[in-house]
């Protein structure tokens, strides 16, 4: 009861914390002193390029955002897990797959952690991967189009937090289970959880060239809170590691019985060992029903496979896999320094860290170490595998990235900060305020064997009075801090869209160079695609239509067309026979039931339109292509179910 | 033909002038030099806000973005005609009704134009108005909540280009049609257009204290195309100006078959001289089928009312009510200065801009000074209204607006610049390039009597190289120019989500005071609201079943559910019973078929989940609300429909 007083008391005081008024930013200001020439330092002029790509994630909005660093320019939304009106993804007929379901569709995500695919554990800037926490999924976004790509959803887990990091050849990324759940799923009572649920751990691996995914086995892990991992890389690479939490395995009100244990655990997985168990055979087949979506860019059509199962592994069925080291103080954040010696877990409700070391940890593996074991896991010693502690460094740890420098940087979400340490003598060198309460921080590269070092993001989860009020609902804000010194300095502010629950950095010359400027025509394989005006058209089947449709500066193939009926499913494929860059049209129908077209050269789009009244309806270009812009446009003409009104359609005629 | 031939040379050299490369871009720079100490006059510091509100139009995003000026940061997208998934805007039970038209839910728009609220043709800043373009539509959005209030229909037209503009006291905000349709709609050939299409123009009335719209009555304009629009203010108050294309009437290849004719109009309009005539009965009531939609910001639930007729005027029985004055070479844009005296209208085809006198326009009208007439009404002389022409100042005029102190500054897309020139004299006074093909500008208020006259906006529709690339599809761009001085100095390129077709600035100051922290848990009279957690409960009604759920830091009640069946229908209606500002909490459940919950604090939202599978499924809080965020999490169990489970809920006990 004690410690639930403490804990519920140290959770009132994080409230406390984040309320500050105008009176007291002022002083804070002060002390987080902006740097001199910020403006310059952030500054891009007309014309010139960011130095850096920010992917950052979506959250609640479930997509994913690119922006410019250090200019703080929000460049592009991808769209991932949600329908975007603005691009007509999750609408039209060529992406509608995509969010396709074990659940059947489901228009919206909650997107998490961007990871960028490595090499030799450093960025190669091929491709993004992103979680979906929600409804479980990971999708890959390709850096030549900035595009979604694949989708793949993971079955029989819940909550898909601990996820989608990649290893350091992006030979696998990872997702977990945050919320544990029956696994297969079944009808049970809540509170006979305990020992009952499973907290599946799923490793997906991506192929070298394709970057397809498939998932290659999950770990059934006892029933905890799988809430952040990280994968080793240098030395320790073979091994992944997840920060549990709710070891108490409660089910109901965790704000207080979640937080009983002095300790919980960071899982430690050889995944080498266990992916050679499985190519020998090891592991059973299990229920696991889950959406596959892959989006061709030939034919540029999204298609969905529905699977049945997967290989599910025991944990204790291979010695020497897998351990737990002991973390105090709830964890959730995971993080492994560039050299993969360091092991940093953060206990959120604790004012220390706790650094455990990768060699310390095989050593107490060899000299069977333990302090206990959890359901057949050995739970290594704490202090046999403890690299040491930064101590009293702030309150409420929650990530850490590194400079390559020797230094680490933490976020402390209820002191509101980011401290600056040093690895080996754990040494507070620096910290600096954020506004307000911040969630992860993002280094560029700070999550591989090679951080830019440059710049520090902090995403903070409260925005209050820092930008112009925009009534209830305000954007989550980032701050951008140079760390090339030896002191961090607060450079800017800026909002961003959605929540921006992590985000993965880049030097933008490893991504410029390969970015497609176009679709080309003749490698257009869509299978309604028409490659010239003479090939515009229109087919009726049955009350089924389809107009085969060209669009160029500045007038549609066809522009008027009769004969269309209540009742009829028209079918409009339209393709963009531009071959310039940034030269896109769109198309808007009237009153149609789907969304926006917005269609860039050389693609196909379609989209379907039911007309439910009589009447001459117009079409037209939805995006500004030439000064006779306004000029593009058309007419559909829409006759009665039972008129005799032939089908035609025109170009030019007057 | 000879005439054909020039327009698609003037056409095609507008082309080349945008596909301008780096080198060209380099020389560019040099003259459009950047001014000094740019970085310092556009940053923000953090902490500090920004000096303008500036609300952009999503264009086919159907959104509406408001950006900080002049740092150019997006602030937020306030969703209006689309689905927005990060919100739950038009997914939720509360607001899916605002997406409601006579065509059936269409999840999707194509905003145009915002205007802020007037008040003796000075910005107030109570609300900003916003045009749909592809199925009619006017929105309302509340600057106290930044929230969409309201939005109507515009029956009986197509392609609402014109719209919506509002006269200087906001008496009425102004739709229009530019594709002339059969108005009521009807089936007839396209090809019999001439002469039987109509292009209504559509007045709506707002109401002085809730701003709730009306449609008083429409004009059965001749079936010409209605392009833009401007109100006349101060000496012209109580008229109202629109541009019009395509008097020649032609239904197909409009590229070339609207381009024949060397002027079109613009139509003058006396909507005070109407108004009184149809408050005294005056027109005809027709069928028009539209949707009234109002979000009640008690109840915090939108509901449509189905409307079934509107008051159709027809010109000629308002004699002295309506005129055309003659533009050159298709006009584009149509702006009226802040005395009220100049009406300009853009040639886009054309090198000079022509302004007409609205002095000159009541004697021409008054001394009968006519060159003919289209359809009964009068063409007023050419020169007999015209004040002066800007000649040869640029390549296809497009906007034009003022700074309120004698100065105009008018966009051109085919050579890409803003040109600055004086009132009167009409002579040029700079000229700036823009990057690429600028389409409107934006001064903040320089669409009422007092621009603030400090900054302009470019809105560019070509980007290209501007930013680091994102593969085939780039934000659009736009540009921030200081004009306090004798000569414009760009400061700054910022890109845009969805194209910014238009913009509208006003002050910070008029509106930050009033915008709303929190909705009072007191005031929230949401049907399904609940106001504590001892009334948190579930209730089921044959297979339909009602959670009333609340939120607070950090848990829900009920936070456990059994006795859920696959088959039913779950409707969970959440309210936040946060009272700080900026204490949003979120819900996601798995496999959810709706969208993401996002709710402020005392604020209420339902989302259905319909549960396919039997299982132990979890939900959780969306939006990091504390220290304990991640615990905020519960289950509901799903037995199979025969099962007799009962129905049970729980918070805290375990």
């Amino acid at each position: 009861m004690k410690r639930i007083l403490h804990l519920i008391a140290l959770a009132v005081l994080g409230l406390f914390l984040q309320s500050c008024n105008s009176e007291e930013k002022g002083e804070k200001e002060k002390s987080g002193a902006l740097a001199a020439n910020a403006a310059e330092r952030v500054y891009v002029a007309p014309g010139e390029h960011d130095e850096y790509y920010g992917f950052f994630s979506g959250g609640f909005s479930g997509q994913l955002s690119v922006y410019g660093l250090p200019s703080g320019r929000l460049l592009k939304v991808i769209p991932v897990f949600s329908q975007d009106a603005e691009k007509g993804y999750g609408y039209n007929e060529e992406t509608k797959a995509m969010l396709n379901t074990s659940f059947g569709f489901v228009p919206w995500g909650d997107s998490h952690h961007p990871d960028i695919s490595q090499t030799k554990g450093e960025l190669d800037g091929r491709w993004v991967f992103i979680n979906e926490n929600n409804t479980p999924r990971i999708a890959r976004i390709d850096l030549t189009t900035f595009e979604t790509t694949e989708i793949i959803e993971v079955p029989n887990s819940a909550g898909n937090h601990s996820s989608s990091f990649v290893t350091e050849n992006t030979e696998y990324v990872v997702a977990g289970t945050r919320f544990a759940v029956p696994s297969p799923q079944k009808d049970m009572p809540i509170s006979e959880m305990k020992g009952n649920f499973k907290g599946p751990l799923t490793f997906i691996s991506v192929h070298p060239e394709t970057g397809r995914m498939n998932i290659e086995f999950q770990i059934a892990m006892p029933g905890f809170n799988y809430d952040l991992s990280h994968p080793g890389r240098n030395k320790s690479h073979g091994w992944f590691f997840f920060t549990t939490y709710n070891t108490e395995e409660a089910h109901s009100l965790l704000e207080v019985n979640a937080s009983q244990n002095d300790k919980d655990y960071i899982a430690a997985i050889n995944w080498k060992k266990i992916e050679e168990y499985v190519k020998n055979g090891g592991g059973e087949k299990i229920k696991a029903k889950y959406a596959h979506n892959v989006f061709d860019e030939h034919t540029q059509t999204a298609t969905t496979t529905m699977k049945e199962e997967v290989v599910s592994v025991n944990p204790t069925d291979v010695p020497g896999a897998i351990y737990f080291l002991p973390i105090p103080k709830s964890p959730h954040g995971c993080d492994v320094d560039p050299s993969g010696e360091y092991i940093v877990g953060a206990g959120k409700l604790s004012a220390d860290l706790t650094i455990h070391s990768f060699s310390k940890m095989l050593k107490a593996i060899e000299e069977e170490n333990y302090a206990g074991e959890a359901y057949g896991v050995p739970v290594l010693d704490f202090e046999a595998v403890r690299a040491g502690s930064v101590k009293q460094a702030g309150l409420g740890p929650l990530h850490t990235e590194f400079d390559g420098k020797g230094n680490a940087y933490t976020t402390f979400f209820i002191s509101s900060e980011v401290v600056k340490w040093k690895l080996d003598t754990w040494e507070v060198v620096d910290r600096k305020p954020t506004y307000y309460s911040v969630g992860h921080l993002m280094i560029p590269g700070g999550n591989s064997r090679k951080p830019f070092g440059k710049y520090l993001v902090a995403m903070n989860k409260i925005t209050k009075d820092r930008y112009l009020p925009t009534g209830p609902e305000v954007n989550h804000s980032a701050q951008l801090y140079d760390i090339s010194g030896e002191k961090m300095e607060l450079l800017l502010d800026f909002p961003t869209v959605g929540e921006p629950h992590y985000a993965a950095g880049i030097e933008a010359s490893i991504v410029k160079e390969n970015s497609k400027k176009i679709y080309k025509l003749d490698e257009n394989e869509h299978e309604h695609a028409v490659k010239n005006e003479s090939e515009a058209r229109v087919e009726r089947n049955g009350n089924e239509v389809h107009v085969y449709m060209t669009m160029i500066r500045s007038h549609f193939a066809p522009d008027n067309i009769e004969g269309i009926k209540v009742g009829d499913k028209v079918y409009f494929h339209v393709t963009n026979l531009e071959q310039d860059y940034d030269v896109p049209h769109g198309i808007a129908m009237i009153g149609a039931n789907t969304s926006e077209q917005l269609i860039m050269p050389g693609g196909t789009k379609t989209f379907i339109w039911e007309p439910k009244r009589e009447g001459v309806w117009p079409f037209y270009c939805t995006d500004f292509c030439s000064a006779l812009h306004q000029e593009m446009q058309g007419y559909v003409r829409v006759s009665a179910k039972n008129s005799n009104v032939p089908l035609t359609w025109g170009l030019g005629e007057d």
